[in-house]
């Protein structure tokens, strides 16, 4: 058992001063990092996973520890169940930090390249963005994922974790730089903020110079702070208010498919629908009405809804902003695509919009003029995640429009840097 | 003569409902170019630029009455120069729109497509940011460059310019919206902060959720201004501490000619060479000061380079920090290419810094290890342009880390979108 990660957190004399130096370590890091190959960064990876999987017993050990002290501390059973580690999910843990090593290495890709007519030649590559830190709520596999694809795309990574996994936290970290430190790379590529002071937040979220980007991972209100408080650039992810337009050219069975498992299949990710909107003219809303209450889904309708079933409950003017991540959905009646566009338009948190029809021309109308990461025709906004978009592992869905968006994986930890190659060219 | 342009600008009593205002009428507009076909935008650039010549008289007295005002407020010679336009000038910045119009539209330009194995088909297309907030100093010719590069992006700007060019900028936002309006586009596609209230600016800067973006253009002093208030991201561009370094292994005539050409060329622009670092196995580093001061440029060097030439004067240990833009040059003996590397990193502003060696693997690893935005090999820093890099017109060049890095052009101002294709697959 691994007594170190057992100990108490220190408390902060100077936030400041522990993030610049904290800054500082990364940046040497990150620089050995930037030239590392794609065979150290797997190799690092491989040898983490096995750390983790070789100090189960520490982990666990600490993942005890946290537990004992949410349940005394009155935590939800919902809190309770993402905290929770054991053997089958540490293993789940390891896999996915192995399964990362197996990405393609963005790092030294080229994005493009041509020749002036004077000869130089110029190449764009992406290279890492550099430090990035990465604040967490109560996941503690967070840590390790972050980690990894911090380390795949060449970046350090600096991470805070949430209180109460915070003895979990310690374990999988000390288990991971003991995979870095075996596979010959900067332990300080993926250090841990050794405080949970919230001031020790707020000066990395004023770190700028000293960290690139700061990505958020949790709710609203986490998200909401570290963007209000943020100088360092912030990756954030949003809202998830989606919507499914059935159009009239909609084939019914499809429709009610797609609405069901759009809101259904996992209410509380941030790809599900939270409100659908049915044309006018379409045949057969009763059908979508009445197979997503047989799957245990409270309806919420507009008038014209509600006119359908005696099922539906009233929709309040509040609905159409609200991300349930519940099995509620809200329902409203829309004159064809027009009105689909105009309602999304006002309502939607820009993450990701559907429509089902089999008129081809309504569906590019509808993919062109959504203006959201995500726009689907005939799919479920379920699948809106990296891991589906064939992307391997992400580190979030971007809900802003600058340096990514939606799914971001290892390609949105880079940046690039443009090459030029001449053999003595002067500009006249 | 346009009457309405010369009245005095009016004052501000709310500045974030004058900008919420703008914002919201940007965005509307936003929406119209986002689905404006190419030939339709170029349509209007033609329609600017014909406008921008045909109100040649109004815009001209506009400018002679800024003119005015600037030689009584005691504006510099230089600052004079910037803002002067003439026939030649205004008839450059008609034919700089109208080049902007033959440029490729990057706007539903793909990025890159996969199936997945369920058979849904994901395509990533570029699609305007948004709304750019665009603030810049002296230079009226800004106003018509802007807006150009955000119509063609299928962006809406708001452009807000400096008090010593309000009636130049006022009399050439006149002409380009009324090619606007001619060609059945927005007018509010291009707005013009209608006053020169720092509150104005400040609102801006603030405003999230109105504009996505804010393009500060101008003096270090505007920048930082803008980077330390801003609470919406921006795209900035800091100093160009740029360096050049001639290795052991340099063609000794390609060294001295791209050392004079990438200091001498014009030593105000941003890609200037401000420091050269020498290697001390170098052997022809005395022909080097002596081209630098036979080109009348002021040669400050280390105790290494001093004793090599009786008209070297000492640097001080600020000048290694120095943006001069001037013609000022400091330079260090370094000892071989590591030398070369620690100096870059301490020193560079990251956005420009080259090599001469015809070495190859020794240029490879400076290409590799320099982490700047602009890395050369055999070629003057001041390429480091969009003109000279084939992107035709740039809005400036960017030393940050995200979203885009070096010269920015049309590609940089657009995000991306996700388009997925589908045929009913719901996720398991």
């Amino acid at each position: 058992m691994n007594v170190e990660t057992l100990t108490p957190p220190p408390s902060l004399a100077d936030a400041d001063t522990l993030i610049a130096d904290m800054g500082a370590r990364a940046r040497a890091a990150a620089k050995r990092l930037a030239v590392a190959t794609t065979a150290e960064k797997a190799a690092a990876l491989h040898a983490a996973a096995h750390q983790l999987r070789a100090q189960a017993t520490a982990i666990l050990d600490a993942n005890a520890r946290d537990m004992a002290a949410g349940k005394s501390t009155g935590l939800t059973g919902a809190m309770l169940d993402r905290l929770r580690l054991d053997d089958a999910r540490l293993g789940g843990i390891a896999d996915a930090v192995e399964a990362v090593a197996g990405l393609a290495d963005p790092a030294g890709a080229e994005i493009d390249r041509s020749t002036r007519p004077n000869g130089m030649e110029l190449v764009r590559v992406r290279v890492p963005l550099g430090v990035i830190g990465i604040i967490y709520e109560s996941r503690p596999n967070v840590t390790a994922d972050a980690a990894a694809l911090g380390l795949m795309s060449g970046n350090a990574v600096i991470l805070r974790g949430g209180s109460e996994a915070v003895y979990s936290n310690r374990a999988i970290h000390a288990a991971f730089t003991a995979g870095l430190a075996e596979a010959g790379l900067p332990t300080d590529a993926v250090q841990l903020v050794p405080t949970q002071d919230r001031a020790a937040v707020g000066a990395l979220l004023r770190a700028q110079g000293l960290v690139d980007i700061i990505i958020p991972r949790g709710g609203k209100g986490l998200v909401a702070r570290v963007q209000d408080e943020a100088r360092v650039p912030v990756l954030a992810h949003l809202d998830g208010i989606n919507h499914l337009y059935i159009d009239a050219a909609a084939d019914p069975e499809k429709a009610v498919a797609i609405a069901v498992n759009a809101k259904m299949r996992r209410t509380g990710i941030c790809g599900a629908t939270e409100t659908i909107l049915i044309d006018r003219a379409y045949p057969a809303p009763l059908a979508i009405i009445d197979a997503l209450i047989a799957a245990r889904c409270e309806v919420r309708g507009d008038t014209a809804i509600m006119a359908l079933s005696p099922h539906v409950e009233p929709a309040l003017s509040g609905d159409w902003d609200c991300e349930y991540l519940d099995a509620i959905v809200s329902i409203a009646m829309v004159d064809g695509i027009a009105g689909a566009l105009a309602h999304i338009d006002r309502h939607s948190s820009r993450h990701t919009d559907a429509i089902v029809t089999d008129d081809a021309a309504t569906a590019e109308r509808f993919l062109s003029e959504v203006d959201s990461a995500i726009v689907m025709h005939n799919a479920s906004t379920q699948f809106a995640d990296g891991g589906e978009f064939g992307l391997g592992a992400e580190i979030g869905i971007a809900t802003g429009r600058l340096h990514a968006r939606g799914p971001v994986a290892l390609e949105g930890l880079t940046t690039y840097k443009w090459l030029v190659r001449g053999t003595g060219q002067v500009r006249p």
